[in-house]
């Protein structure tokens, strides 16, 4: 059995603790938070300050806080005690992050991976791939529909606004183009349209709301967006679920002129429970090759699938290959 | 730079040679069959007797002939010489494949990698990463639209045929009830459309061609077929092409009934570019292993992502992670 630990208490944290009943490996063994009192379950809730004594007690911790503020600091800090999995997701940053965690890695002598989820994550995998097998080409990501936190976090900043939600869309048109081997250049107007519900508060002027969404520079501005005005009891019924998925597209030719056109998609109906179902099998995979003898820092591109898979190679030959 | 030997001379290894021009590490050193004499390229074409002679002047030999019966002698026989990869395709023999190959790797201390092209190979890949991040669900495997070279070879031996293609088609209908995350129970002929296009020779019976071909056991009475009779020039001009793709869709629960529907889609103008393309990548990734210090019988299954591309860890993290 893996014992797991795992630091943060928000909703990715809790849809790995519902996922675990698919992971009959592994075993949770504590949660850390900055304020175990406020975290109401029937299980053994820990300070952070308290991290330290579990030393010993934890095989994997995973990382479930925010890529913003929280892994920056947290993913290295655990790291100098324990073998970790993070979803770091701020693709600019994730070299750098890779130095820092693989730096207190080193120290302890622990392994880690760090940015698993769909994005980086599976689709990261899927893009390498495609490359590799496909050196000649285009690629293409769209993300939706789904909700994107950002979008909706900014809509809510708005004044007059009570509660607000955002679909990130594909658009039909681009992904038929891309598909179809056409390798077209697209706009970010061309690839995805923005759909936001929003309350509005009592008296708020909706027309000015709907303004100050459609003109925001940098989330807005460079897009399509459609801005629906429902009611709370609508938002309450049709919004508090979080959808999400995509499509990685690669199209090119192998040569002597023969066209391909690889395409990854998903769906899903709540974005935190596939992200840390991926993480606990990079849990999987850490502690196997932790216990191989492996040290550092990794990425989703350093493991063979192989170590994810529940079974042993022979089953998983016999299976799926 | 990675100098490269290929076993056989058929469509696979000339589209591998095509395939050279995006594998620029990659340099061709000689080719080896049974018969020299029938190949007229520019290119040094050896006979299979003087293959021990090129022990040390290749650095991984591509095998390149059919499962049935070239693959089974050829690939151990290379495997006491050469670091190999081969894409041995019969599923139920790929773990016997596996230990003949493995037992040469080990006396003769190389690496090789077997069964990798796209089923097996990518599509084998896609359902390991389906099963890891989404333990609770169902595969589904369709393939086509492409050309079946058995179920064409098979229309050809009928009394009467002169030319003959078939084409597998994954049915629509099953498709859509997979992707909507339905989990149906499909039979043979939900799945799959076998389409036939068939030159008669001069005075044959049609009719009892088609009668021949839609009650052949295995090939074809089990599914719906559609037999269309062209001329040689209609043939020649509509069916020359080896195109083929398939969808692998896995469907099921993350946790707390949550849905999710993860999908890879292929679409090849030909399938032999595409395969030797694949092989190409896996040959760069064990030219690296044996580098390492590593030796042995591999499957797709044992190789990370990072070893496929072209570049370093920090391009393929930077580029695409």
């Amino acid at each position: 059995m893996i014992k797991l630990g795992i630091i943060g208490y928000g909703n990715l944290s809790r849809a790995a603790i519902d996922n675990l009943k698919n992971f009959p490996d592994i075993k949770l063994e504590a949660i850390f938070t900055r304020r175990p009192d406020s975290v109401k379950i029937d299980f053994p809730v820990f300070g952070m300050q308290e991290i330290a004594s579990f030393k010993d007690k934890i095989d994997v911790m995973l990382l479930c806080g925010g890529s913003a503020t929280d892994l920056p600091e947290q993913t290295p800090a655990a790291a100098k005690l324990f073998n970790i999995v993070d979803s770091f997701d701020n693709h600019a940053k994730i070299l750098q992050h890779r130095e820092a965690v693989d730096a207190s890695l080193k120290q302890s002598k622990k392994l880690g991976v760090i940015s698993v989820g769909w994005d980086p994550g599976l689709f990261s995998i899927a893009r390498a791939y495609f490359n590799a097998f496909l050196p000649q080409g285009n690629d293409y990501t769209f993300w939706g529909k789904g909700v994107s936190q950002g979008h909706s976090d900014a809509i809510r900043r708005i004044e007059g606004v009570s509660r607000g939600v955002q679909y990130t869309i594909p658009k039909d048109d681009a992904l038929n183009s891309v598909r179809s081997g056409k390798n077209p250049a697209l706009s970010t107007r061309q690839k995805h349209l923005r759909e936001c519900f929003v309350v509005a508060a009592d008296g708020a002027d909706k027309e000015k709301i709907r303004q100050n969404i459609v003109s925001m520079p940098n989330y807005f501005a460079d897009y399509d967006v459609v801005v629906n005005f429902i009611t709370e009891e609508e938002f309450e019924r049709d919004h508090k679920k979080m959808p999400h998925g995509g499509f990685v597209i690669r199209s090119g030719e192998s040569a002597a002129n023969n066209n391909n056109v690889l395409e990854l998609s998903i769906k899903l109906d709540s974005n935190p429970h596939f992200t840390s179902s991926i993480m606990l099998s990079y849990a999987r995979a850490v502690y196997r090759m932790y216990n191989e003898g492996q040290t550092g820092c990794l990425t989703a591109y350093d493991i063979p699938p192989s170590k994810l898979y529940s079974g042993n190679i022979e089953d998983l030959i016999g299976k799926l290959l």
